[in-house]
């Protein structure tokens, strides 16, 4: 039921020298389903990522940042490896499941013949849930053994939960005359609402990205891909999303000032909104794929805000989903953002080319038919112009089916 | 659908001295049902209320907001009706929107005999249609003819969008050995989420309130009834709330440091939270009705942040309407409520009588038999204990079921 989703093609996944990729069918939630994955890296490669800000944050999310904070230090052992588990989050389980998520890295650990604090693990499904350890454990060996550069389709496969397909991409690039190769992968369909981070995101390339370097990159490419995306408005306790430079290639980047950083956080944005504009194709009972821009706002803060009151409210989402152009909704949203001193005679608000609310007010040559016309396309931009600015924001987002209340009403059945 | 709804009994809903009430089917959306209402009040009655606070806000409140205040003055010509029309919003209508509700203002002001200024305009219904007046002004006659006392059971049918009962209820209290009647009348099922007011409300009652004192009750009032719902996050264009003291009776309250306040304010508490209650219990397509308590908090301000996050989570509301204990959806809505510096270590969650959450974590006495059994109800208690404070608030809500979508994608057509 996805919507114009992107069915990556394995041969089309470019290995990135430096990463092995392994997996395992442990039986951690269903029988035969990949759900245990390891990603291991080359010496010499940088890892940064964003995570998750809700206050829940999952057992393995604290351990990934202290120990990539611990590996980022100048004297710090390097990350040796990233190691995610699906069916189960480890996510309120408070001591025992910090306990148990040190228990899966020190396993793999040692298998790698490394400290349990160079391996980042990860995990998602459901919170609440004590991690099934011994079933984590007991796969990894055989994730080991399959190791290879090969295996990308496999990692996209090994991350699904409730998505309908893998979510993968590459791509390449030739930078200051160096060709940089770029893959990654996402995962998520539903309790999306990224914040500062996204649902599971892993990208890799084989470019040489100093600590510092990749730390800025992370977070300008996070707040322009997995942060602009909303399904349906729950940030999950498990969101996070890395970046990892393998330093295979012959590419160098050393500063966030070079035409070499800006080239190449061009490529890995553009990548990361594809991976991220696929989580939300694939989201939840997902019928349409709908842009909100919010433009000419005084702040990209307040852009934001009604962007996201336009992609939260029930009641435009199923307005969507049932094709029927009751943009009042849409108004409405905009007038509970939260943004107290806006002045809605100024407003305009577009759908696709049709010009439907001109200074806060039906537009006289605004006509039903033109309104139904681009509800019923499978992609639709909403674009709203508050009349007080120049900044700007962008949301993606789906609209609200019968199918996701089937989905999340049926979870864990 | 409606979760154990009270059904108002027309004999039950007692006249109050000093109001009289009309109405007309006006065919303003559709033919053959109750659309437009009319409310006159005696001399000497005050009126106060409390109205959304999106930005959009409708056409008819920006007037009801202006003439109240002008009418609240101490040389303001006093209120002379409540007028209500269903079937249309006059919201996101702009300049021809504020002229045409000034327009049915004047009409009735000319069958009554008094000034438009006199007159409170309500409308609720489609936004961004234009208001079709001339229905609503020949519907004026016929409501005016039918004023009589002993209309509060055709009042409440006439204010219903998609509710699927009429919200009424009426209560006799003695305050200082004077007897006070309280009726009251609500609406709404969608667009749920009001912010210092609520969806459509009027309650009356026969004491003598000075307007000062009206002003404060009102507000107090609301922000422990109206202000503690939601059903879908979404604030209306056109939410009101309004008391009217008719000062018919013998009770006079001339100060809010009084005993005959409080004791006023307790029944006029009581009866709005019913009615307000009523509004989830006939929320869109819900099956249960479930009231969120936060305790323990820094602030009833940080405690409203979280009961909402949860109330408003569809992955929490649709667990609900599963009966499906995937608790820890709750602790994810917690997480994420923007409470930057709450310990979830210390936190507790109770779904009723069952301790699920201890210190963050599962807590190792929970067993899902007993989360089930609870999900079973059509009525739920989630109780989070923050272990930080002594501040609590709660908000009551429903589950987020296919029927919601059902109703929301069908609601034009």
């Amino acid at each position: 039921m996805a919507v114009n989703s992107p069915k990556p093609v394995a041969a089309d996944l470019k290995p990135v020298a430096g990463i092995e990729i392994g997996y395992a069918e442990a039986g951690i939630k269903k029988p035969n389903r990949k759900d245990v994955l390891v990603m291991t890296l080359a010496p010499g490669a940088t890892v940064a990522g964003v995570f998750t800000l809700n206050r829940f944050c999952a057992a393995p999310v604290q351990i990934a940042k202290a120990n990539l904070a611990a590996a980022s230090a100048t004297s710090g052992a390097p990350i040796k490896a990233l190691m995610i588990n699906t069916g189960n989050a480890n996510a309120g389980t408070g001591e025992l499941g910090l306990a148990l998520a040190r228990q899966s890295c020190a396993a793999l650990a040692g298998l790698l013949g490394c400290d349990a604090a160079q391996i980042l693990p990860f995990s998602t499904g459901v919170i609440l849930e004590p991690l099934p350890v011994e079933k984590v454990v007991a796969g990894l060996p055989a994730a080991v053994a399959k190791l290879k550069a090969d295996n990308w389709f496999n990692a996209a496969e090994a991350i699904m939960t409730t998505d309908t397909q893998p979510k993968a991409g590459s791509r390449s690039v030739t930078i200051a005359g160096h060709a940089v190769t770029l893959t990654g992968i996402s995962k998520g369909a539903g309790m999306i609402r990224p914040n500062m981070a996204t649902m599971l995101g892993f990208l890799a390339f084989d470019a040489k990205v100093a600590q510092p370097v990749l730390d800025v990159l992370v977070k300008q490419v996070a707040d322009q891909s997995f942060n602009c995306i909303t399904i349906d408005g729950d940030t999950s306790t498990n969101d996070s999303f890395m970046l990892v430079a393998t330093g295979a290639g012959t590419l160098e980047v050393n500063s966030v000032d070079s035409p070499e950083y800006a080239a190449l956080a061009a490529a890995v944005t553009e990548l990361s909104l594809f991976l991220a504009q696929a989580i939300i194709r694939d989201g939840e009972g997902a019928t349409k794929f709908i842009t909100v821009i919010v433009e000419e706002g005084k702040s990209v803060d307040e852009c934001r805000k009604i962007a996201y009151s336009i992609g939260h409210s029930p009641l435009v989402k199923t307005a969507f989903f049932a094709s029927d152009p009751n943009l009042g909704r849409i108004l409405a949203a905009i007038g509970y953002a939260g943004v107290d001193d806006l002045d809605v005679d100024q407003l305009n608000m577009y759908l696709d080319d049709v010009w439907v609310a001109k200074n806060g007010g039906r537009n006289p040559d605004y006509r039903e038919e033109d309104g139904q016309r681009v509800m019923q396309q499978s992609e639709i931009t909403v674009r709203v112009k508050l009349a007080r600015g120049a900044a700007a924001a962008t949301v993606y987002t789906c609209d609200l089916s019968h199918d996701y209340v089937s989905i999340n009403a049926d979870y864990r059945s």
